[in-house]
């Protein structure tokens, strides 16, 4: 059951991009489970992919297609049920196949075509399916509608996931929209399987890579539900141009600014949005870290306390057993920690000073903080002035459920 | 339920060896909490600590004792029901204050006191408790029963554990015994809480205390539940020397080879027994990794799979899902992996061949080979000789159930 996960927002038409969601029959009957984007030519695409050195064939495939050439992508073809990685090179053949049959039905180039599978891992991919359904999802194009895309790429997500905001860019209103999915195999690095951002913007392409990277770094990539990097994580940004705007160039001040603080906002609600919709999450948890002598302690701190399976009971009990959680930032690999300058506050209670018990904590107090849904855990450690955030969820019975009976 | 384990052993007298087992009321009613050992008068004594900064108290006095001066120590006083962590001052306090109790009932010097804790982080020691039992437990001190120390310092273990060898060395028969706990927060950084291995034979301090070191890299720092770090690992090794051996000071052949070999059997004896018993274990996991280009590349792969909660859950399954175990070789980090080499072989079942599905692989041969409650798991990295080791154990409801209701 997600956690304060919003409906499914009216993401208004952004020009440029279609799109249509069709039942391939790859996943269970009655289910969308292949999803078709088109992209206005000229587009600025850029696109950040998972590090897992075992990257399925499509992440290979994309990865190839966005180098091959200047010709940009055109088509954006996403099938759920089935990862298509540990596949081998019939897996990559079938990915290929796959752009080539779009291409040739909407005559462009096979490498204008981006593939996209999420689901299983070590199944071959049934791409006869996906053949046979291209035609009626190429077919039935639309340009409102976005949740009919949004429920098409879900796996064990139980709620589809979008974001959009709309902003004043040099006198055009822009409009910037994106869906995602989850919901296990969560702990992205570079990007997370799966995003995607559009924008009706005109965005110089080198500018848009930059900022699909930043923001990852400030979103996607500071999410984990259980500390396990797909292998499938693609994250793509598109801008169109199409509301005819003075293009962007340079994001750090006036309107380039403010597009860049929209589109990070709409990065931020579509990765809370897959934290929020985690397996068997009943929390919807932040963690910051202040404090801290360089980034990176406030980082590896942050994420292993996201990752600790004991804070992570904990908090699906709401017991504020903060032992455990000072017990990670003591093992957390930060150099020359200061064990009695580091605080702990949870929901604005605090419950560790000077690395013992406060004074004023009480353990009813403990629980009254830990009793809500939303859960902010703050640690500093008092020995500097960086910080970094995480998000994540607690682990409770339903995530074993869920992952014991993923494949049956 | 524990996994495997058998019966805790008649573990024989181990002559200079002593020990108590009593209820000092800080666990449940009926319950022995506090286990006091004495030790001869110029036994060797070594220890290895948790490299967690947020040590607790005992962690640090033990430290503190064992670098004091010549002096060896003679006894050691394990209370659980509370980690005496996270509790700052007024913690190390009461441990001290515990030590100088001991030693003026046994007039020995307080730095020959070794004071341990387990159980919740972060609540004040009950230290009047631990004073009014000592007495009880110094008058009763025993030299057989190990049983009982066994079972006074289990936390959520369901068993007691324990191993010994006997071996001749240079004439004399020896004997090794030793009991361990676990069952939580186990990823032993440097030992484990708790070991303690006891031998009459006489050996070398300095041996002992390499010894001690090489071993635990084989058994207690090999063995994962839930890759939380522990703030009060402690394993001790005790030599009286009352054996009247020779004393040992060469480790690497002949009969000190044969008492080093005895010596790693009871300590992977000890650390594996923690393994069964692990919080919610349906499963007794070992993680093999060979092939490595070094060592480090193997062990970090073998810890990884082993953390890996997708990995767990399918464990617990029974569930063949190998792609969640390539996934994870894949986000090792092992540098320059050439994925097309790696291999995945479960209970003799080979999986994974050249970074793919093995052509001969069928669903019904995974089944068969995930089935057993013991389990194998080979990962060959095809890049060069080095391997190494983990085992750990599945991810099940018990364990959100014992974690999530842990402090109520």
């Amino acid at each position: 059951m997600a956690v304060g996960l919003n409906a499914f927002p009216e993401i208004p038409e952004i020009k440029g991009v279609r799109f249509a969601a069709v039942e391939a029959g790859i996943k269970k009957a009655n289910k969308k489970d292949l999803v078709v984007f088109e992209l206005s030519e000229g587009s600025s695409v850029a696109g950040v992919f998972t590090q897992n050195q075992f990257c399925a064939a499509p992440v290979r495939v994309c990865r190839e297609h966005l180098a091959s050439d200047t010709t940009t992508p055109r088509y954006l073809v996403i099938n759920t049920g089935n990862a298509n990685a540990g596949t081998g090179k019939s897996g990559y053949e079938k990915a290929i196949t796959t752009c080539e049959a779009v291409a040739s039905q909407v005559g462009v180039q096979k490498h204008q075509v981006l593939p996209f599978s999420t689901g299983v891992i070590g199944e071959p991919l049934p791409v006869d399916k996906i053949l046979a359904a291209l035609p009626n999802a190429l077919s039935s194009l639309k340009s409102i509608g976005w949740k009919d895309a949004g429920l098409g790429i879900m796996t064990t997500d139980t709620l589809p996931k979008g974001a959009f905001r709309q902003v004043e860019v040099f006198g055009k209103i822009v409009t910037i929209g994106g869906i995602s999915k989850g919901a296990g195999m969560i702990r992205p690095n570079m990007a997370t399987m799966l995003g995607y951002i559009f924008t009706d913007a005109a965005v110089d392409q080198k500018v848009l890579a930059s900022l699909l990277k930043s923001t990852t770094n400030q979103s996607f990539n500071r999410i984990t539900i259980d500390s396990d990097t797909s292998t499938n994580d693609s994250c793509i940004a598109v801008a169109t141009g199409l509301a005819e705007n003075e293009s962007i160039s340079d994001l750090s001040c006036g309107d380039g600014l403010v597009f860049a603080e929209a589109f990070l906002a709409v990065m931020q609600e579509l990765a809370h949005a897959i934290v929020r919709d985690g397996e068997g999450a009943t929390k919807f948890v932040t963690v910051e870290v202040t404090g801290a002598a360089q980034v990176n302690d406030a980082t590896k701190t942050a994420f292993e306390i996201a990752h600790s399976p004991l804070v992570k009971t904990a908090l699906f009990a709401s017991d504020p057993n903060w032992g455990r959680i000072l017990a990670v930032v003591g093992r957390a690999g930060v150099e020359d920690l200061q064990v009695d300058k580091v605080s702990i506050n949870i929901n604005g209670c605090e419950i560790v000073k000077n690395g013992g018990r406060s004074s004023d904590y009480t353990e009813e107090a403990g629980q009254v903080a830990m009793a809500p849904s939303e859960i902010h855990i703050l640690v500093d450690l008092g020995a500097g002035d960086c910080s970094d955030t995480v998000w994540t969820t607690d682990f409770s019975h339903d995530y074993v459920t869920i992952n014991a009976e993923y494949r049956t």
